[in-house]
């Protein structure tokens, strides 16, 4: 474990750094499954998740919603000189980052340090903090798992980003990408996300979405030439979700960025970051979802978080459904884990968690929901028959005509001269409520 | 008009050809906006439309429902020689589709004619119906839009027809194919679809989804090919939709389609059959996937009917919002029409709509709800402002930098620079609520 | 008409009052259908509709989102004085008013003025703008349709008012509620809204529903008790909404929200303001919600706007859908109208509608479609056969033995004898799809 | 355990009586944690739940769904004769029920035997397998929970049964209900069950909501005064769900069905049904509808299932999530239990679960998950301070000034001016996060 941080100030008091006490401890301070050292499919706990903090909802969110207001108020915002203030927010968010054991973080551009509306002063306010962030990464050893520019907040991306019809907002968000691309060279982050909060549609009346599209395919390749050339070496991830804020979002689910970054050209060096509350609002389950982009070899990473099957917007709440994710960690371990990526907690405490102490809930709730997934989805692959079941079930294509159809070597008559000479099929059952009860039997 | 023709007996007594009366009319038996010689953006809305009738559901359909048995009761269906009787639906529905003046018709291969187990002798009878269907289009001039095989009703289909893991299932399908691809081709059918009703999967714990969905592609390309080795020179139809019967299905919407169709090398023969409640289910506009298929020229043919936003399953009621459909028709006049197809009523009346006269009134309504919609639409696109102000939102990417960076000749640096030089933009409204009035003004 | 009142300054230059002139009018600043005389079903439009304002989405309403600030800013907001500032809204949201001829307006207590955290201060805050709005209403003639106090907005409103576990909090929101019943009486406002934003749960661990709801049953008594001894002769609302921003919301819907007002007595004073958005979100259609009401007797008022099918969240915009809105008319002139209230514009314009006139566009859309649906309700129920036809379908409980049934005087024995007297039922279809013929013919 | 009978065929060969094996086994036929004589908070878990097969979706259910036909082909339907296939149907029910030791079951009229179209008939039919059905109860110990009758499936229902505008349908609906209570009365039944599945309307279009209503009410009381009056003891239920198969269903949800007891003076004889899907498919948890319930004394029974919350229909699955079980047992465990009634499997095993021992497995699932819920919710009752917290947020109210407004004792300027004196209140956590990580310390 790394040593925790702090800087002039401790601003979590009173709270040290968690440790793991296993299956019998009931302090709510203590991991009881993620013990990051833990060899699982012959790889660390550690080494698996690549755990990351985001920088955004532990440290700038404020539990606003669209109904009212501030609910967390930060110590670490009191400061008036705008770099002096962003200090303070990195120790307190460095101090959490080593006390909870996160060997990672994540971060927008705009978390980091206050923008304006000037390009110059916002490349000076990102690069200086880009500099205090290189001293506590070396003095915590923590890394950036990945780095993303906020194209969505500011009103002159209302219209969208680099898919606004005014080219002269496109122009600025490449000026922000091109920073925050600078501040992720710079920091050796290991990937680079884009999530188009406005790059989609409030109106199809106003809108030609063709157009709009090349032009976020353009300037995906821009951003990604610019990189290359700069020496990152590391991933692009996009990050779908369907819609909110806007109507509708271009990137809507995993099998649409798919088709898209295949017909732009992007396949190279793009891949998906999935968020499991935006594969629910887009109809799917996560595993699903991680299912799709693993079959394109595209699962880069995870935001880590959970939705609300009875409310129809992101809420970002913290993981904590053990059942549901060790189907997606059979996904996860199936695909041989993620491309460059890691496990992003995108979640935020809820507007009414106001104790210092509930971030930490919320982060050991979560890490250990992770680490009994994926323990218990490793005992189903090594232990189990489920991947007996579901393998046997395809025999009939591994060998004699069912191998000739895979290799393209039957004609429709083939096809039909088979079935007439082999009657009727007999029937076999698809065994789900075995499988249901295979998947509980280690969860 | 054509003629109305019937057979031996007349199943539709009492109700004549539907005539175009006018707005002024309060017959519900005639026609207050479909006047099928009208001209609208040089073309008549016969032309336009080529409106179907969908043999499934209006002589097929019994009102049944998961939790109630038939509620309709048809006359033609009561003999026991299977092809007697088959020809007895034959002419209930061509007495139908001639009384509604209806162009074109669309069937499943069990729609026309019960099938068995047997392969030969489901050819057989197809094969005798054809000859039949052939005579009924000659002496009304009704053409076949479309026509499909159902690989998901029968039990054998459970576990997907393409998609089975048993290859013995998988021959089966093909045969229905090939059997329904050369009933088409007799029939001078003008496209050909594929709705997959079961291809997807009901959990995926049993399920391997890149397998399957590569024997889906293997499967579409030996249709293809005995297709067009046979003659055929029409349009294949994908028909997505994203649930039910199954959890998930592959083809879920018009974007995951275009991505499969270009990952398997389909798009040279391949459209896509948009349905209206399909879109809405998968979370969509219908307008947004008329727009996501006319952007990709994949825009093939419509399903018209309209699902129940309050209800969560594929109700297919007939098409009553004149509203909605204008912005439909906007994509449609917008897109030059459809590419092979027209609009075939994949809609069903209630169970409760037991008359005789139901079937009638349904059709009225829908067909006149789309002749409202294509003439308000073509008044928006002629009078009013709606395109102009589209357009106006873009110019910045007709000349100078916006084009230069359309043409990909600026990179991030260059766009950088751009906003630094030129400051913060200006506040330009998206006008979402005048369009929408621009909309009403016209509907 | 009234007169345009403006204050110092006239905040929406260059924009007049808002005329009627008219279908063929093409002009975007006028109504096309809300002509305030024009007499339906016996009443001129302006008594039918009563016609508000909301002061929070027009004069306050930034156009931030849960993922970006402000996009609106006021030119009414620049003063530093608190009363100065609210004043010039106050200047502003007249001004406004009278140019759009809405003879209503309605508030929250925040609305009007800034509230800090001293109970006093506010109290003493929102009385200085009271008397202010005492003179521009004797000015204009402009009326407040009703007033309410915003107990959701501050934070330590995070965990509800009335229904917050603790008893200082509830407290806090009943001195709101008490300031907000005195400026409502002094404003002779015509009656009185229970929103309750917070009143329900995040989660069901951390809640004792039964004990929040009395409380909340407690809470409403109290404030009818203070304002009918204070001299309030009007009507007391509820609002109902499903979720959002709680998880769950105690005043879920129409349906329970009646449940609710006979198990803790308060029918007689308490009626129910229906939201559209709120509706559809609850998975009702607003038509449903308003028989619902009606046939309770507590039609109260409406919150017009509509929400997005395809989006989870309360999008609030503003009407547009004359079709279904003519539905909902139906049930409106068949119940006589609304029990003391009117319809109230709680709409906002998108974020991306900055321009001033957008505001504008927006409510004549609204008020347009509501007239348009009026008259299209009021025709359908003149000249149509649409009452008689569905009178007709509960003929057989009009006379005999239905009569007798209707009247509790047959018993289960009795009702079984007649099913075996007179065997099996003849068929007899709903007609729906005539029935929505029928409304399509007139809209 | 009870004996396991079968009648002169054993229809589930090879499969013995499920044995508990505790959690080390990984027998697929055998309890994990269903112990049924394992005492949980001062009751054996068979006591707990009393649970039950449904003679419907385990005997009758083919498969079927709206694309297709059955795929369960069941060889207790082979026989002509009516009742003789029935009582095949009835020893294969009662082998199975014994088998997996199953202590109740419950069933709808048409379950038993198939009915036609004449009353007296099916009364006679009914009283037939009645006969039978009390041997097998008499030899095998297993009682019967509840029966209802089947008002949706026949077509006359398809405009509703008690809530059909022609009175002639009523009194059919009226007859059945009549023999069911017969046969339920003879059978010892402990509960009756509504469930109104056609009771609602496709369009209010057509619908006289109220008078719909009333008639509901009116039949209820029928119903209630002819079953007291012949001897009957136990609960009336009613089983609420928002829709499916109609648009809206009166019963919608526990509040809606709440609301209409009180109103139509049915609290004191029915209580409540609770389903898990109908409560998801109606916006709501499962835990929500159990404290609704609970909160008003009427949690009279459950129907175990889940629904996929991908998909917007009623899927009927089998319970396997132990985690969301686990907050429903807690409120079971809260309330007390169930009033009279206990936990009936609605649910189906897959289209595509052929083999015999799928029904097996998926009983056994659901009885381990809820076996596995009830202990754990035990434990977080006993050893954790889960109820606790909750408590004690709501200390405010257990003295001084919040007890005065608990009594009704204070007025709404008292309650202002506590305020006023005491000033802002303290931000006080709502801990969700660590009350969710309470409960999956224990699950
Ligand atoms: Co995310
Ligand atoms: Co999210
Ligand atoms: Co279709
Ligand atoms: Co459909
Ligand atoms: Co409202
Ligand atoms: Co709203
Ligand atoms: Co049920
Ligand atoms: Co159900």
């Amino acid at each position: 474990m790394g040593n925790v941080i702090t800087g002039e100030k401790e601003f979590f008091k009173g709270i040290g750094q968690i440790q793991f006490e296993g299956l019998e401890s009931d302090n709510p301070l203590a991991f009881r499954w993620y013990d990051e050292n833990r060899v699982v499919a012959g790889k660390t706990l550690k080494d698996h998740f690549k755990f990351a903090c985001s920088y955004w909802h532990s440290f700038n969110g404020t539990g606003a919603d669209p109904f009212g207001g501030a609910s967390h108020i930060f110590p670490w915002d009191e400061k008036t000189d705008v770099i002096e203030r962003a200090k303070d927010k990195m120790d307190a968010a460095f101090e959490f980052i080593t006390k909870m054991n996160l060997p990672y973080y994540c971060f927008h551009d705009v978390d980091l340090v206050d923008y304006g509306n000037d390009v110059v002063e916002n490349e000076r306010r990102l690069a200086a903090i880009v500099e205090y962030a290189k001293e506590k990464q070396a003095e915590s050893g923590v890394k950036l798992l990945w780095a993303t520019a906020n194209l969505f907040s500011h009103r002159r991306y209302m219209n969208g980003a680099s898919t606004n019809p005014d080219f002269h907002v496109l122009a600025h968000g490449a000026a922000q990408v091109k920073a925050a691309l600078d501040a992720t060279i710079a920091l050796k982050g290991e990937n680079y996300v884009f999530w188009g909060g406005r790059e989609g549609y409030m109106s199809l009346l106003n809108t030609n979405m063709k157009r709009e599209q090349e032009h976020l395919a353009g300037f995906l390749h821009a951003a990604k030439d610019y990189a290359r050339a700069n020496g990152f070496t590391g991933n692009f991830f996009i990050e779908p979700k369907p819609c909110e804020p806007t109507k509708h979002q271009y990137d809507y689910d995993a099998a649409t960025v798919l088709g898209f970054l295949q017909k732009y050209d992007l396949l190279g060096d793009f891949k998906i970051n999935l968020e499991v509350n935006h594969a629910t609002l887009a109809g799917h389950t996560m595993q699903h979802e991680m299912q799709v982009a693993a079959d394109a070899g595209l699962l880069g990473s995870l935001d880590a978080n959970r939705g609300d099957y009875q409310n129809g917007w992101d809420t970002d709440q913290f993981p904590n459904n053990a059942g549901e994710l060790t189907e997606c960690m059979l996904v996860f371990l199936e695909a041989g884990g993620l491309k460059g990526g890691g496990v992003n907690f995108d979640a935020k405490i809820r507007r009414n968690s106001t104790d210092r102490a509930d971030l930490f809930y919320a982060h050991i709730g979560g890490m250990d929901t992770f680490a009994h997934a994926l323990i218990a989805a490793d005992a189903i692959l090594q232990k189990s028959d489920y991947k007996k079941v579901r393998e046997d079930r395809y025999a009939s294509f591994d060998s004699g005509k069912g191998k000739a159809y895979e290799e393209g070597k039957l004609t429709l008559q083939d096809l039909r001269d088979y079935a007439v000479e082999n009657g009727e099929p007999a029937t076999i059952s698809g065994k789900q409520e075995y499988m249901e009860n295979v998947i509980n039997r280690y969860v």
